[in-house]
């Protein structure tokens, strides 16, 4: 992230009293608490290790609940969330369910429209540039042949369009274009997508 | 799909009439209608083709209110869904969000738990395999420096790991092994992650 450290600033003795407690926030974003992340980080490295997880329990058909809870930290478990986040997964009925919940590949869809929306504002704070208004629509294009056994392209998406509509008063295209390459780079969701993750799966019979 | 088509079995005169109405239902799964849609999908190839969607309209923060609904079949719209689905998306935090909503690589695992689940369970049906209870767990590692600006491993997950845990009545352990590896083979979402997906992004500056 392409930082001015708020140390940096020139300040005045009283302010700098203040850091102690000053918080500097731009877009809702703590932009003191993100420059201290990534100091603690680089001198403690592995603070910058997670382990995320999420759990599926089937219902019905094509209908399952997810839940997603905890979360290991530099080998230690996460406890900030009291209750697991819960989703209905389900097929529309073109596809055999019930409409219970969107389906899988449009969860990645999701995720990848979230991921740069974080990625877009909180880099936007680091750089000091203000968003107003910031949506993203993402859309993959998919061959359900594969799925049913049928020859065809393959099984996942053929290809992925995302598009960001961004509003900032204090920022101007070209800088917005470049913050926007920038979260593409360095975006989590994209590389798992765009460059191949290995997946180890097993399964228990019980 | 490695299927049975129900059209196969012998049959007498009284229930060749009933298919007209009969469905065959195993784990949930219309298993007539499944024959149908392969059958209709091999006749005409355009009914193989989807275009899914995801929108996601920031809060404040790390805080993104995401939104699921409609897609496109075939070149025609869908309108089965008469509300969009809506996700809140936030981080914990650690990472400097406030716990409103799974994160997005979250999202990630949880799309790859419902891809298994949906395709064991409608596999499982189309062989006549009864599924008494599944389960999937996914936890992906993940090193946020890339995305804090810092040198590290890639921005994405480096490893994923899924375990499945499922109980069968009448299927044996080497039957829903190999139902596994065959899941695995033809799961969407496992697809767009272990082999990679042009993802095109554009921003609109407005």
């Amino acid at each position: 992230m392409e930082l001015v450290d708020p140390a940096d600033r020139p300040r005045c003795p009283e302010e700098a009293v203040m850091t102690q407690i000053e918080s500097t926030e731009t877009n809702g974003i703590d932009v003191t608490a993100l420059v201290q992340t990534i100091e603690a980080t680089k001198e403690d490295p592995s603070l910058s290790s997670f382990t995320f997880r999420a759990r599926s329990i089937w219902q019905d058909g094509t209908h399952n609940v997810g839940q997603i809870h905890g979360f290991t930290h530099a080998g230690a478990q996460d406890h900030s969330r009291a209750a697991p986040f819960v989703l209905h997964g389900d097929e529309p009925p073109v596809l055999l369910g019930a409409n219970k919940g969107a389906n899988a590949v449009e969860l990645l869809l999701q995720g990848l429209a979230f991921c740069y929306a974080v990625g877009f504002v909180a880099n936007a704070a680091a750089r000091g540039i203000e968003i107003s208004r910031m949506e993203y629509e993402v859309e993959g294009d998919f061959d359900v042949r594969p799925f049913l056994g049928m020859p065809g392209q393959r099984p996942g998406f053929s290809r992925i369009r995302a598009t960001g509509r961004v509003s900032s008063p204090n920022a101007t295209p070209e800088q917005l274009q470049q913050l926007c390459r920038y979260v593409q780079d360095t975006s989590p969701v994209r590389d798992s997508l765009v460059n191949a993750v290995p997946v180890e799966t097993t399964l228990q019979v019980i």
